[in-house]
């Protein structure tokens, strides 16, 4: 296969622009990607320096460059990857666009379009004018849910990990109206380690997690505002509490809700069923089986299973998926494939 | 001071029993505790081959016995600890008080009132009208919620590890009425590995639990039952997730209430500590600050915590014991301190 | 590419089956592999149901079937893996080749070619002549070190994992002459848990291995006859001490040993560097830096690094793989491409 | 009993100064201990919101106060632990001394004799007639095998983790003269993340420990010059690699030695066992059994065990102990009370 992709990875050394790169290294239609850096003090580098892991054993080695817009045009990048903190990817953003480049942001950056949710972040924009029309058109990154608007898009906003994990699992059942939504939809999720990023922190320290287990952010988590609004939920209906697991990665949301008067447990699975029958990255189990963490490591599925209270309408979701996968670089990928007319799958499996 | 009681512990090789062991040992009231096993194919042993960790340097060692009731007389045995599965305890136990020994077991064999909740066990007793009065007069053992009872009794049921946690955390507040019990109550629960018990199984093998998370028994826990007895609460309004954590022990509980109406977090926070105002082993954190698993840890703490929606009525509240000994053996020392008149800090701090 | 070889697996259900199942799916050159168990007692199952990350999404399930003769026959299998104990590997490899099947053993059965280092094994072969040729006529499976051998064998015996860790280490510097090998060379090894097997055993338990480590089979591994024999060095020589890591997977071993008179640390790297300069899975750091777990984990790459001791001789050697693929599925896989005329990496990549 | 000292712990917010904290708050002989902190830019805290596992339910809560000798003299301090970096140790002992005020140093600022081996911390001291007397007169605190120097000393310099591992385990059979040492001694020893501290460093976070396992500091740990001094080894006698294991405390040496000609397994077994016959913390596992971490996790001990190679001459001998108590904390309490005339053990078991 001709490869026809030029991608560059701005933030290639973080947790998530180092598995994007292994992604595109490996992908049948890209070219190798340029790799890059934004960051004042940041000498160039060599990504297997950084990842040996990902060093092979005789090919010239992969240099890390710092970001510049002749370096884009230079190499005829068409498509840009931001993995950088929010407010780099709100400034980088608008113009690549204006130079006609293509952008996936794997930030918080371009995900909320009600500014009353966009408040969190508090973006200080150079345009605001700019910004806010970018706001309004950028595609949310989901393929299975949002695929026509992400083929046509200049900016993808790749969606969160928890959001991703959250949304995919609850997409079916509200869409066919299945939910008794009045009574309201509790998320227990609980992320490894890499979620929380590269940066050295005492929170993420060995001795501080190992084991142990704890919440954080309650009724204060950032992806709440994207679950909500991409599932149209309102604040009185939905509650997000996420929670810090003792592993490197993985996503395990457990998801409490109420079927619709009148439904059966097999029309809720009838209906996840068919609703991902074309999703290549949805394994439903089902109510046949629940989903662990492990099952989805290295891969870009989301797996999902529930259990039905016996004679009750009282049911338990849960969605897993690996954070640097699915959760951010694959289904980076995922959504390069459908802006370039790629098959889904391709660079995937 | 002087040791005045000499217990016995049934299953001394297990990790309820090994930490119970610990414990006595070191307990200022209590002789050196007679170990004993109950089973048909175990041959004498000594604790500090099983646990060297509990090794004393040149002391002699400690051996552990077939069980049998000529021992348990000769030694002048006073109180008999049974960490034994649960139909050996349903078999020992009436026994026991038969002969005058004081009882208190630590399987799930005593805890329920309700003959159908106690249906889950399936027990086949060889005395079902002895069983059915023990049934009646055994005190449920959490010291902070029975102290009386638990005085008094010849058979005290040490609480499960889980229902330790969820009962501990909603009894003052459902004590003061400060919830919207019709609201339901979600209580998504994690422990460490531990409390599957020391038997070799597939599910609790290193590489199948490590660098994983899992959902299990959905709609279906034993502790359940325990918890809506001692909570007074309907089937409909509790519901009860158990998770697996890639850790060897501790229990955090993330439990869904909303208060009642015109309740505010100072009312819960000013409930719980008064609550607990006199209980030794109760750290109440209150709205200042969620617990985390490693603070409880081999300490016979539970801590609590919690979190009220801004302008709202969820909330949030968050129960982190440490399994092996709130959740078990540190619970059953505390137990025998309240039966035998002692301070209810002995031996435990 | 057109695919050219239909390979069974024996054993698919242990780690070591799954993981080669799992690179045989995606080898360009197999056909889907047959999946076998040889257990009286084993049921029919599906791959998927035991390990679901390897589910596909909608795909038929890879159903594992009750190992016989016929069903080689019928399936035209041209390659069979065992997968098995050392002592079914002993019984059906001869049968295989009696029936012009060739066969990759993967476990300690047909390693070793002294019949001294054998006798640890306590094999009881029904025909103890065959059993005899085939020992002499096995190839050893290291691509990197025999590939002649290997691509005219009826029989390879893949690597034990410790000992392709330690064989790839010394290779070069012993073939080399660069070694003071009177001074001794002791091996100080450490592996993850899954490099003990799938069995559920009370020492791979999670509550026993999580926090912990220690030592095992000190003086008494069967890896360390292989190494030797391998090395062609004396037992007064070697000297081998395996540690259980708390972790799922990985080996990584530290190899004491004294460089020849005269020899410095460039001779020593520019040896390692021009002795693998053809081989793909053999990643050499180097004196500039010593190789970590986590980077071979899931490759089927063995790093090397080593330091040399300032103004002295002393040196030390450290060596990492992945045990479930450089250390066993991998290189099965490896020795296959080897056996079949293919590019060693096919499928590895 | 009569508490008898006043201590002070300097550094209480590290992990080994919480460690020694916790032990003071519970040593019978030892006052409520006096916590400061040494930073310029140090706020004033309290330990329990820093360590909320040793919080007290309602007792008062610990302050943690700004170092100054007014606080310690005022205070009626007696007995100073530093629990500092090594240049505070080299700043703040001598001034001590100077004072009147016993010293427990638990930084390498002090361990060393020799000036070459002295030369790694590359120390500037203020005042360097004082410092080479203090270097000179302080006691290498270990208690097992200097007693009597630590009793007198002002200064004692407690040893290192790694070292006192080492120390102890080979003190024994090179002080009976039952070791080759010409054969030469190699150590291989691993250690788990809290004896990096708890400074948060990119290096021991938890997505790059967890999984993982490498060597570090490879010919040039600085403990390996306290070991070589304490046991009189040349250095060309005594090599020495460091691991770091993913787990959060701990540490195993596995040492390889030869034993002298003529000496016998039981010679070795009985030299161990008379040398530790009253040190209440050196468990002598001997040739029946060789340590693990876990078995001496949060305990004073050190465990010791080895292997005699069949009709040879080859030891391994391992060594187990918690690097933050034996190795640290637990070690500076012994310290302390061998200094002041108490039982060794009080306040450690």
């Amino acid at each position: 296969m001709t490869p026809t992709v030029q991608p560059a990875v701005v933030g290639a050394t973080g947790y998530t622009g180092a598995e994007l790169t292994r992604l595109l290294l490996t992908h049948p239609r890209s070219r190798v990607p340029l790799l890059l850096h934004d960051r004042e003090d940041g000498a160039p580098g060599d990504f297997a320096e950084v990842y040996p892991q990902f060093a092979p054993t005789r090919e010239p080695l992969l240099p890390i460059e710092r970001f510049s817009w002749d370096l884009v045009r230079e190499q005829g990048v068409d498509l840009l990857f931001l993995c950088t903190p929010h407010d780099v990817s709100r400034r980088l953003a608008p113009l690549a666009i204006e130079r006609g480049v293509r952008v996936v942001d794997l930030s918080g950056a371009w995900r909320l379009k009600d500014a009353a949710n966009r408040a969190v972040y508090a973006f200080e924009d150079e345009n605001p004018e700019t910004a806010s029309l970018l706001d309004a058109s950028a595609a949310y990154g989901i393929p299975e849910l949002n695929a026509e608007s992400i083929a046509e898009a200049h900016l993808v906003a790749n969606a969160g990990c928890y959001a991703t994990s959250v949304i995919l699992a609850l997409a079916a059942w509200i869409d066919g109206g299945l939910l008794d939504l009045e009574a309201g939809v509790i998320c227990d999720a609980k992320s490894g380690v890499s979620g929380a990023g590269k940066q050295a922190t005492a929170r993420t320290q060995f001795v501080e997690v190992s084991d142990n287990f704890s919440a954080y952010n309650v009724f204060g988590h950032r992806h709440a505002g994207e679950i909500r609004e991409q599932l149209d939920l309102d604040p009185s209906q939905f509650q997000f509490t996420p929670h810090l697991l003792p592993i490197p990665r993985g996503i395990l949301s457990t998801i409490y809700v109420r079927a619709a008067q009148g439904t059966r447990a097999r029309d809720l699975d009838a209906c996840l069923r068919e609703f991902y029958a074309k999703a290549p990255f949805v394994r439903v189990h089902g109510s046949a089986r629940l989903p662990e963490i492990r099952h989805s490591l290295h891969t870009n599925f989301c797996d999902l299973g529930f259990a039905v209270e016996p004679d009750g309408h009282r049911v338990v979701l849960v969605s897993c998926l690996d954070n640097l996968v699915k959760g951010a670089a694959g289904q980076a990928v995922q959504n390069m494939n459908v802006m370039l007319g790629f098959d889904q799958r391709e660079g995937l499996q």
